[in-house]
Formats: structure tokens, C-alpha cells, sequence
């Protein structure tokens, strides 16, 4: 579906995505406000998902609670529309640019997944909304 | 030296970090600028170089490739300052807001690992730096 990861020039300096996929077959997906950059949330994708998030211009991730196909929205109408998809020197990972629909990306109802702060000590935060 | 995962209330809505490894005693971390919130690279973290990155107030890693504790910028000069380090509902993901030292985040000498964009046919086009 997509070609194998190659040398290490073509890896980082080419025009072709070639993704690496962990041992489950999955690459970390970040998604983030395409317009204030802020980090919405983290998920994975499989190279089935992957394809469908390029086809439809949605973020489509892989479950693996549920080991199936995720395409965000589908029930809740929190669709993320794609603005820009990015990947990194190695091509281990992605980051979505996206707008998000609906109401919020998280599923406690928050407009972002990161909503605590880690302080020094262990402890937790909650940032203000 | 985190304490475990407990109750889904706890892990959503607590006070306490207790930070999801994968099965192999990893959490991604994704560094981004704390001022643009620009997206500078994805890296892994165990519990002892998470425990560090508290302690110094500086991002130190995991090298997955090498196998060690990976203190970024103890060679480079390119240290990540933490600002801020925050969490995601289920704690299986950081973001860390950092400021970044020294020339710049990738070892490609660019400012971000993130410096292609995947388009819907599978093509790669490099940012204007």
C-alpha cells in the first residue's frame, strides 16, 4: 500500500511517503488546530487508515482498544477535515492539520485531549478551557 | 516510580500522573514550541527519562535505536528548555512546550523534524523553512 522504507536519503531528503510502522503496524498520529496549532490529541493509524485519511481528506485513525478502523466523527459528527498532513525526518510519525468539527475532539467533552498540566512533582493541573 | 494505572476516573479527571507505557515501557512525546506551539519532533520516553525530564526541567529521551537515555542537547548544545509538559485524558501521550536551544530541533539542521508535507497521492513536498 505503501512502499517499504528505503535508504536513508530517500528516507529524509525524498519526495515519497514511506511510512514506518511499528511492529503492531501502526505510526503516532498527532492532530492539531490547523489555525493555532494547538494539540488537539494523539492517536495511531494503521497503513489501511492511513490511505482512507487520504482519501477522504478525514482523519481515519486505528483503534486499538477496539482493533478496528476509526473514523473520527463517523458517529459523534466530531469530524476532523484535513488541512495539512506533515511527517518527520524518519517518517515514524505524522502530525494532522486539521479543522475539527463538532463540538470538541476529546471524548470527556473537552476541546482538547491534553487539557492537564505535569507539574514537577507528579502532580496534575487542569488547564483552563 | 509512577504509580500505576487504576480507575478511569482517576486517569481522566485525577490529580496524580500515572503514565501509560506500552509493552515496551515506552509513552510518545511530542516537543513543540511553547510560543508558536510549532511541532518540533516526536520521541519516546520511559519512566526513568521521564523521571529525569522532571528533575532537570529539560527533555530527555529514549533512544529507541540506540537503547539509552537519551539527554537532548548533552552533545548538540541543543537542549529543550521545558515550560510546560501536559498530558492527554488516558496518559498515554505527552506534549512538552519547550523553548528550543542551539541551532535547531532536527538532525537534519532543520528547526523542526516536521518539514514535509504528505499529499493525498502519497507525494511529499518540503515547507518553506
Amino acid at each position: 500500500m505503501f512502499p517499504e522504507q528505503s535508504d536513508k536519503e530517500s528516507i529524509e531528503n525524498g519526495h515519497t511517503l514511506m511510512p514506518k510502522f511499528d511492529r503492531d503496524g501502526l505510526i503516532p498520529a498527532m492532530a492539531i488546530d490547523a489555525v493555532t496549532k494547538e494539540p488537539l490529541m494523539l492517536a495511531y493509524m494503521n497503513a489501511e487508515s492511513l490511505k482512507l485519511t487520504l482519501e477522504k481528506q478525514e482523519a481515519v485513525y486505528y483503534s486499538r482498544s477496539r482493533q478496528t478502523i476509526w473514523h473520527k466523527g463517523a458517529t459523534s459528527g466530531e469530524f476532523q477535515k484535513i488541512v495539512t498532513i506533515r511527517t518527520d525526518c524518519d517518517q515514524d510519525a505524522l502530525i494532522l492539520e486539521v479543522e475539527q468539527m463538532g463540538g470538541g475532539c476529546c471524548h470527556t467533552k473537552r476541546s482538547t485531549c491534553f487539557y492537564r498540566e505535569v507539574q514537577a512533582d507528579g502532580s496534575l493541573t487542569f488547564r483552563e478551557e
